[in-house]
């Protein structure tokens, strides 16, 4: 059995990814079709060594098509997506369009696999803030209970798009040869400097990237009580999401036991010893999430913090949507070894 | 009433920074000594438009002296500062040496002006990362009351110190040449990374600064019972730490009455409007400490997020040793206009 695969935004930072990691995985690919807007049709992609010229995306361009990965925005996504599932196709989609739809699953496979059975065609592929945090803390949740999370991000520039990592570039070369650097997708200078503002503002003063990360998460683990305090912070870092995670339990946390736990976790990487931690860089280019820091506090043990770090652009999009198929076709995927 | 001022470590980046604070607040000096260890005595600083040679600190070095600004580390301090208290000098000492004995007071002035007076001699200032949370932090606890804190930092190179500054630059420009560095100050590359590693790790798994943030905030606040969860986090910014808070209160918080305190409060400037909120590289160079995205999650009102930014150099440590002396000696600053 081979599969018709089209991603849609494929010349994209995400959509480019799509394409690694169907490779990587040796995902069974019959045919790869790249879809994007008109103004990148006629470009080329590379696939498994072959050139692939890039089609414009229409309302018929999922004919024969099996799966559909889309990461090209929102908007293309509420336009096309309803055309490639009346095809046939099954889509997946990472843009934020349908994720709090009631009837659309939101999965991410090691956390909430048997939401996928419901599907109506779509599956939903979380916020790639949400994604990581929610591996990490499934074991967390399964073996002490999950009642609030506190959450403050590290977030890189790629998760914006290719041009967001130009200007982090621009700026800062800009700023080391002391040069005024004018920023054209950031609101502000990106280098050297924190960002606490990813997507847009609500009446409240929360900005969309956080709410996402609070409602997100209640959906995936099925409990809307799940208190979620998130603070959203861009970062100059090119790729990987770093956050710093403080959970609250309902049972008293029992720091080995969870490390077995930790160890044991699909997808979950623990690197936890004294000095050893997970880091951006070292995650950049890993399907992984990269799990440290654990420690309660002395006198509080339903506290429990933790550092965890994955590549946005993989584990936190790319990944994930390949991964939603797999499990829906009941593919085993080809695991790359683990090198830590 | 002049003074006879000297500063221990002159040519550091706080030291520097002692310099530029006493001149650009008019403080009274009669004469500044400046000191230094062996190394780097003969070298010179510069006062108000003077050359001043640095002199080797020794322990007859506090001879005539009125103040003593100590900022050369813990060790430094434990040797000398007693020195120069039995020679007659008040001291304000920047490490973390006494900060934490009982008789010892720990000032930040907006907060416990009235703990300076039980001083023998020898006052600490605290921590950078605990002086800009407890500035922003005391209108919170006065209206509503304090029960815990979850902070997650974002600290600057320039808390390490001048070479941790020319790491980030050097590591910088070698990624974006796609060159290899290797770190010195920092155990892993500092250039587009977060390190969740600042000082050392104690048994629990929590570095000394978290446990800095904790220890010196009860302290600060005279009140044992105030939990504190904190994170610590290098970030590749050169200069100004920023601060994702979420204060639990005793009472459910009035945002409107709050955003008045905080607008009265001393030391402290309101950034809070829909896309305005403090930033890093604004802070710089700047003595306030600047807070804004104040947020309530709609369904708790006892829980307050809050982002809070400050020149660690400034605020977080010279500033505030320059604003004890002018307290203990009731100097009225001159104060600079606020520009925002």
């Amino acid at each position: 059995m081979a599969y018709v695969v089209a991603v849609v935004g494929a010349t994209g930072a995400v959509g480019n990814e799509m394409l690694r990691v169907l490779e990587s995985r040796d995902f069974p690919v019959g045919d790869i079709r790249p879809l994007a807007s008109a103004r990148s049709a006629g470009r080329e992609v590379h696939f498994h060594g072959r050139t692939v010229p890039v089609r414009e995306l229409r309302a018929d361009s999922f004919q024969g098509v099996d799966l559909a990965l889309f990461s090209a925005g929102a908007e293309r996504s509420r336009n096309f997506a309803p055309e490639a599932v009346r095809a046939g196709a099954l889509v997946v989609d990472n843009s934020s369009a349908f994720r709090m739809q009631p009837d659309v699953p939101l999965v991410v496979p090691e956390v909430n696999p048997e939401a996928a059975n419901a599907h109506r065609g779509l599956i939903a592929n979380p916020n790639c803030s949400t994604i990581q945090m929610v591996v990490a803390l499934r074991p967390v949740r399964e073996a002490f209970g999950l009642r609030r999370i506190v959450v403050a991000t590290y977030q890189s520039v790629s998760g914006t798009g290719a041009g967001a990592m130009r200007e982090l570039e621009r700026g800062t070369r800009a700023h080391l040869d002391g040069t005024t650097e004018t920023p054209e997708v950031y609101p502000h200078p990106i280098a050297f400097n924190c960002l606490p503002h990813i997507d847009v503002f609500d009446a409240e003063g929360n900005t969309r990237e956080e709410i996402k990360m609070r409602d997100e998460t209640r959906k995936i683990f099925g409990d809307p009580a799940i208190a979620v305090v998130a603070t959203c912070v861009r970062v100059p870092v090119f790729r990987a999401h770093s956050e710093a995670v403080v959970a609250e339990t309902d049972r008293p946390v029992d720091l080995s036991a969870l490390r077995q736990a930790l160890e044991r976790a699909p997808g979950v990487v623990l690197v936890d010893a004294p000095g050893r931690y997970p880091l951006a860089r070292e995650a950049a280019g890993r399907d992984e999430v990269f799990v440290g820091r654990l420690r309660l506090q002395s006198d509080d043990p339903r506290t429990l913090a933790m550092w965890v770090v994955a590549d946005n652009l993989r584990k936190g999009a790319a990944t994930n949507a390949v991964q939603i198929a797999e499990l829906v076709y009941g593919i085993a995927p080809r695991r790359e070894e683990v090198r830590v």
